[in-house]
């Protein structure tokens, strides 16, 4: 199988680096339950301080939903736009999804035995990480591909489901889907409260995110818009028409792809967008250039005690995982981008808390 | 400019069939103001006559929204997808979107001289029928790619908003958006107040339609699926980031691209489908053959007095636009879709008769 993949922003060293660190692929045993809370009785809000951030957020709902506000946003208009990796969960060590890559390995290599002989395959059963370490692009490429394609999407979606209900980040010890941000999710509720719809623009993959964005997010598959293999409609054996996904990248939703998914998917520009790396730069001006009040805001992870802090603003190592660099700092500040410091910004960071 | 669309189902016979009795390219003076109209005193579905069709939808309803019902759907689920041109308004004698673009060649011309001495935009700017009636499937298609691309989304919208305020259907002698069917909007209406989300799903330009889908019928953009040219994110001399459309066909929503778009884009089955054509054959197949209760219906242009008759089905005239023919109606029978016949189930077609 010969990937098409022709772009893409998924760093290789950041994944080598995590490669060698990584305790082991997944965990087991947890079942997946994180769930967004509704609105609480202490204000909005309320995992937030005090600060820029949170009054930025209050202050641009006021102003686009006021009836009598000269920046009043008719309903129909009122999207968000929220990154997720880094922005609306743990992206470090590494992407969710990409362990979710590496874990399949060992299932499709029982399934068909002759990968088990053939690179990169060979390599990542050998769990010799060193070895992982020194793959290229195109090994990176090939695990994708290779176990991202060839089933029906609900094939697809049952595999991811229960891949979900059993695998652990390794530092938190805990499903995935409970790793999401609360400061993020009560954004999320707080806007939709406010008439607003709210989408997930992920650089991975929309079929991955979409089996768990209604139970994690509240957001329907239909508001998660993500990079997309495309998919071949046909017939199964008994005539039953199916959907088989194909090793070809029909969107690669980063950088420019992120306007241009939005574009595709929702047809207008956003009034609000959430991003934490250069990958959401290009949504991030965007949204924050169109007329009236728009809000666009950045997630720093300058947390090392809570999260983690990576990111060479401010002289923090840059691990390659969520860049944020200087230029795009800058470029925050320049266009009046908010800012979001987990540490001085987040009351607090988890649900589990 | 080197159209570069690979697929197509705009029938080379019918447009030019229709290119030969156009009386004139467009009208022009008259607003469009078709709106979808709120849930009527007099029950549901007032525009039905009571028959099979009728009662299958409201069955439907019934059976997937009652609690107590063993093929209840979580509202979240609930999905129904229709078909525009022939399934919610007037596909007859030419897609008004054919239309727009043959109308914006003289505009373009003005704008560039140097496309008067060019094939097929002389022929299109003589007004000669009956050489246009000679144009191959290439010479359409650069029509299509030259009037649809080559300028910024937003340029894009101002452009058919101006042309949908002043074009007028050469029969009806009305704007294209008062020839919607008024049973298909009370069937809309009917579903969303079921808590269904409706969507549209059509083989044409998604961008086009979805300058007015809000307004007439009552579906937000991101809600409307259909063909789909590559964006390319760039920024404007001023700075401002700006999506320029490209003559690059990104996903050709019609047939099989049917199914596969609503994966794209809703990322789940549809429990209700509406069609009338080979074109959305494969989205109702699909949509009849998930679990539960589903819904699939089609729509029979069988009615020569209020609207037109054609579809070889019942060995009614077969025109190559909307074509429904003997093996789809076969399908139908075979696979419990259900025939709408415009002249039995329809008491009222347009809401201003």
């Amino acid at each position: 199988m010969k990937p098409r993949i022709r772009r893409s922003n998924i760093d290789r060293r950041a994944l080598l680096k995590t490669l060698a660190v990584l305790p082991t692929l997944s965990g087991t045993l947890l079942t997946a339950s994180a769930e967004a809370e509704t609105a609480p009785p202490g204000g909005v809000l309320p995992s937030w301080n005090n600060g820029p951030a949170k009054q930025a957020i209050v202050d641009f709902v006021r102003a686009t939903t006021d009836q009598a506000s000269p920046k009043f946003v008719p309903p129909e208009e009122r999207i968000a736009t929220f990154d997720q990796d880094g922005t609306l969960w743990v992206e470090h060590p590494l992407y969710s999804q990409m362990i979710y890559c590496l874990d399949r390995v060992p299932v499709l290599a029982a399934e068909k035995p002759a990968l088990k002989h053939v690179e990169p395959f060979k390599t990542v059963l050998s769990g010799n990480r060193e070895a992982m370490a020194k793959f290229t692009m195109p090994d990176l490429e090939k695990i994708i591909v290779t176990t991202l394609t060839g089933m029906t999407t609900d094939e697809f979606d049952a595999e991811v489901k229960k891949w979900l209900a059993t695998a652990k980040d390794p530092h938190w010890k805990r499903p995935y889907t409970e790793l999401t941000y609360q400061p993020m999710l009560e954004v999320m509720n707080y806007l939709r409260a406010n008439g607003y719809k709210t989408f997930i623009v992920t650089g991975f993959g929309q079929d991955f995110v979409r089996v768990y964005s209604q139970k994690v997010y509240d957001i329907p598959s239909e508001q998660v818009i993500g990079s997309a293999l495309n998919t071949k409609y046909g017939y199964a054996k008994d005539g039953k028409p199916i959907l088989i996904k194909e090793p070809k990248l029909m969107l690669n939703d980063n950088n420019a792809g992120k306007p241009e998914g939005i574009h595709l998917m929702i047809g207008r520009r956003p009034y609000a967008a959430f991003g934490n790396s250069t990958g959401d730069r290009q949504m991030l001006e965007y949204t924050k250039a169109g007329d009236g009040t728009r809000l666009s805001m950045i997630v720093l992870h300058d947390d090392a005690q809570r999260e983690y802090a990576y990111g060479p603003a401010q002289g923090l190592p840059d691990t390659k995982v969520g860049t944020f660099t200087q230029a795009l700092y800058d470029e925050a500040k320049k266009d009046d981008w908010t800012v979001i410091s987990m540490k001085n910004d987040w009351k607090r960071i988890f649900a589990f808390e």
